[in-house]
């Protein structure tokens, strides 16, 4: 039950970032292997930096050649509905908040499982959500979204802190996760939504 | 006899992306350490990024010091040999071409050591083959050219994939690495030169 | 003894990181949390880079919280005090200089506990000290300070080999840290303070 409920939010994050790194890519006008490589960094940038960093290698996607195909078959999928899709922008976000979401659960139960501290675990669940995107960002040549605007890291952050303070007061675990998920998601919808944002510094 | 033509083609493999990484760093017009640096980078980034992904550490290059040696004369020669050569941009390119050819078939070899299923041993390969260039672009802070134009990834995946065909048919071992190294030189060499390119995205 | 001066060094190193980091993301304006996210990334990305190449995981950081925690108030400090600060771009690049040779010092260090050869251990020294730097540039979408001007990587590559020439002579252990440290801090604030810059390459 346990390892069927990590599997799934495994697979359903994949299947968001591969979404929101098909997107994108056509934004920036890529050729079509270019976009699937991109699909591909942004859905497993962030487990591989997390397990190059464990030394929990080979990375998890070398193991698991379904992973590959999910993305491959998610990204090609996306390349084809996209006439269908209206509000391209708003798609892109959305997916890619849910898998911030699901990637964050991830890497926080991978860091318990490797017997590290909570802080420690809260870091590893923002790696494995936030590099993702990073990679990509960084890869399309732009100054990474995280670092820019809207509290990106800072959801995962607090989504972290949230899960160690629901099972500290025994809330059930997979209600615990599925809390933080939708938690992650929303905080960020909502700062969006209503151009919330950190100040700045000047100087 | 196997191992030697190994060796043969990580060292032809080296020299290429040594030059190619040296000409890349001075169209830059960075000062010589800058230029060593990123001939390095060119050079040892694709096996390096391999290994860590595999858990194949300390990375090779750390293991024998011969490698940095040839990178450190070849990038020296390159750069006293500089004013002979002509056409610059040619030269950069086919050395690129082929340092692409040669280590695509050097990682799908270690991913066949590593038990890999074939089709990670093709992602190995094209990882090993492109991702040299991957980080000399991304620190020279351009868009990776690998994602921007020609088939470039598309030669090593399908370069690798052509590797497995002759190996189920039976071709001898060498003359399949040899057949499949000058089919992604001249896949990549025949597309830039009649202008080919896969169709862009466009919405 | 020897572990304290070593455990002292890379405490140093890390809060003169940290402090680097934190002025490099204020003067690009990012909002607290990416100030934090890149005072981390300055002061342990050197650190983890070699981690990972040597597989040494899971990586420092991980494994000692309190790097952690120095660093998050390194930066917090360092930003409340800035106000007081007048020559911020000065202040910036003396602890950059700083960590810099201290960082250098702990990756030779770290390359002799692994066994590898003197050449092997600068070039380790050198990755510990530039990659903190290098990828703070490449996240702020800048090409790597190391890349441009003065001679970075170079001071770190000249501090490493004078750490062995130093040792080959018998200098005592603790004397010859020192002076390699204030070696490779004098001359970047030489080099930078005379304008002196190794020749660039055109064509």
């Amino acid at each position: 039950m346990e390892i069927t409920t990590t599997y799934t939010i495994e697979t359903l994050g994949t299947i968001a970032f591969a979404i929101s790194g098909t997107f994108a890519a056509m934004q920036k006008r890529l050729d079509p292997f270019g976009v699937l490589i991109i699909a591909f960094v942004t859905s497993i940038g962030g487990g591989t930096v997390r397990d190059m960093l464990l030394g929990d290698t080979p990375v998890a996607w070398m193991r698991n050649v379904n992973y590959c195909l999910l993305i491959l078959f998610t990204s090609i999928a996306t390349i084809f509905f996209k006439t269908h899709i209206k509000k391209f922008k708003v798609t892109l976000f959305l997916f890619d908040s849910l898998g911030l979401g699901l990637f964050t659960m991830v890497g926080v139960e991978k860091g318990l499982l490797f017997g590290l501290s909570p802080g420690m675990c809260v870091a590893l669940g923002t790696i494995t959500g936030c590099f993702g995107g990073v990679i990509r960002d960084t890869l399309l040549n732009t100054i990474p979204l995280i670092f820019r605007k809207e509290i990106y890291a800072t959801a995962c952050i607090i989504g972290g802190a949230l899960y160690f303070a629901l099972v500290y007061f025994n809330v059930e675990n997979n209600l615990a996760r599925f809390i933080v998920i939708a938690f992650i998601f929303s905080l960020r919808v909502i700062v969006v939504r209503y151009k919330l944002a950190l100040p700045k510094f000047t100087y």
